[in-house]
């Protein structure tokens, strides 16, 4: 069996970020989503709250993000740390986290897709400015977890 | 009649701004310049008083930017929306925004003009690292705005 | 009125050229395209009769490249050319681009319209690749000009 | 069990291509490389025999690439595409390739790997340009193929 | 002689800086590294401290930066100012800054050292995040100064 | 004495070259243009009477680029190679030259200077289109070679 993290701020968690998931799902057997600690639009509690309506019988797990990645794939036998790609800026940032982490580790692995056209344009933080606006994240996010996302603004 | 937007922070409005404003004039008969509300090194006042010193008989209006673009530019009957290009990091900035006006209003319109190479390296943050350092903005920004601008320094 | 060229050598025109110019034309009255002499996969003839069956009914005329931009503009009273960006690669080549036009002739205009994401896959390149491959290349060109453009096979 | 392909134009396969194909069995049960026809530097039949010489003992198979890798997905059940990034160059033309895979089938899928910090100047032009000069290609190629890739000079 | 300056805010210096002052080293006589008053992980004290472990014996000086680099250079005799680039995000925001400092001066000179790609991941913010995760920072800071950036945590 | 080499093509040698040159001499005591053999639009012998022309009275020598860099800096003490960075595209082929040739030698040097922002836009390749289109090179090349370069064409 084949298992792999996906780590992120997910805050909130995107319907990118769910493409991201599913397809990574083709591949591996389970994924453990890994949530950072930091707060931000939402609480840690509140951006479980949310992840957790995305992946109802989904054979995928949710955890704290309070270590190494690669302490963690080490640790805990998984098979690679995943990642999703929009942009240029995700790229290069990318680039060096991997870099960082092979030199730390030469097993690392990590496996990157590409975001999908239709959905490269989908980040947490424009979900954060649509709402500052009134506008409608409808398109940028689950219908499971919109309310919930909403009802959290401060 | 063809209206456009041109938004922006403009914290402050340099001459990289103004020779974007100028050129799509040449393009549009008539130019809003939607100010964003966030406070940073000018108010927004300022920055509004900032940018009247420039635009003294130009067919240009300046609003507050208090919606979202695709919707200003549903109900006010504007052509696009204007912006400037100068680097790799404002196209990978832009790309993402545009997608993302698209996904809400695939109607939606934005026109970018790169910015001159003798201009490209003028940004409302040098700006504000050159004051910090008492060095000289002649360059950066309008005659009839430096004043102003050096005045309002807190 | 206000006219615009829209330059490139369009081998051949697919759906991502007449997304952009269809785009421009919502801010241009008329517009040329300029189509270059270097015959690739279609030949210069071939290339202006793939575009006619786009335009049919456009304000739109088709013409030969042979001068330089800045000299077209002068001399024929355009107010600007136009060019559709799609990438990194595409943004850094049009800088250079725009940045030598403007040291010939500091008037010189170009309007940038970034591709849809949806459309921002389709390049002339990747629609011979396709052929090659003898792949569907219906998503790429239009209907109109599909036939022609296959029966051009060498 | 998961399939994937590999394909390439493999002109000749580097030991970049080689950690990418070691770390992608780390994932994936088999792989399938699949290799252009064009001839450049080697022939096609050259390549092969380069690829051989890695690949002993592995669950590995190299083929001709000669359809468009969403047909050669849904036709034999392979899981992915596989390919390696190394520079912002390899990023844009992937990420144009993987829209235009997906616009002509949603189902496809391709996992990219970053190449590691100490092999990502590693490429097939390089090598041939090392040969050129007489320079020493020994940290570039395999061991086992590098006789062969120097007698297959012209 | 030929001195050069080696600006930045060194938050903490690392092994990645270090590799670029010792190669600026080959080309200059004496360098002066000029340290940012704003304190961040380290406080601008302890950023001297930092630095000092690493260039005991070196023509190094270390120095507050409190004035624009035209101007630095142009009151203290320095030849250049030197800059690592890792990055295409670094590469972009340098190219900004060397336009801003050259249309303040165009005598300003700047000399780029491209990082050595076993060093390239290496940066200030990827050392701080390892310590906030309790990871080793052995591969990224001087055994010198390893002790006593963890010591100044908060 | 600090000495250089200025690797290039240089078909033909333009005034973007010319100024990383002079810009080299404030750093090295004598350059070393090395030009590779290949004929472009140029022959090699016309590359090497143009450059001439541009480097009267200055401490640089022309030669042939005839092996790889890492062995003429063993061979010939110089100190490092000299490169001019205009965009992203020059960026990322010199970052994985660079480390191409530091894999070779570890001590290998290569000094980048950014060209300047009213000069970025000059190339080779844009020289040479403006030929094609009858216009006017005077901004791109040095009026000692320009008669030169025009009398050269085929």
């Amino acid at each position: 069996m084949k298992k792999a993290i996906y780590p992120g701020s997910f805050d909130p968690f995107t319907l990118g970020h769910f493409d991201i998931l599913k397809r990574s799902l083709k591949i591996f057997d389970e994924i453990t989503i890994l949530v950072s600690k930091n707060n931000g639009y939402l609480g840690y509690n509140k951006k479980l709250e949310v992840i957790e309506r995305y992946i109802k019988g989904m054979p995928v797990k949710v955890q704290k993000l309070d270590k190494m990645l690669v302490q963690i794939l080490q640790d805990d036998g998984y098979t690679a740390s995943i990642r999703g790609i929009r942009s240029i800026n995700d790229f290069d940032y990318e680039k060096s986290m991997f870099a960082a982490n092979v030199s730390l580790d030469d097993d690392f692995e990590s496996v990157f897709f590409m975001s999908k056209p239709q959905l490269s344009h989908i980040s947490s933080s424009i979900v954060k400015e649509i709402i500052e606006f009134d506008g409608d994240i409808s398109a940028f996010v689950g219908k499971e977890a919109k309310e919930l996302i909403l009802k959290s603004r401060n």
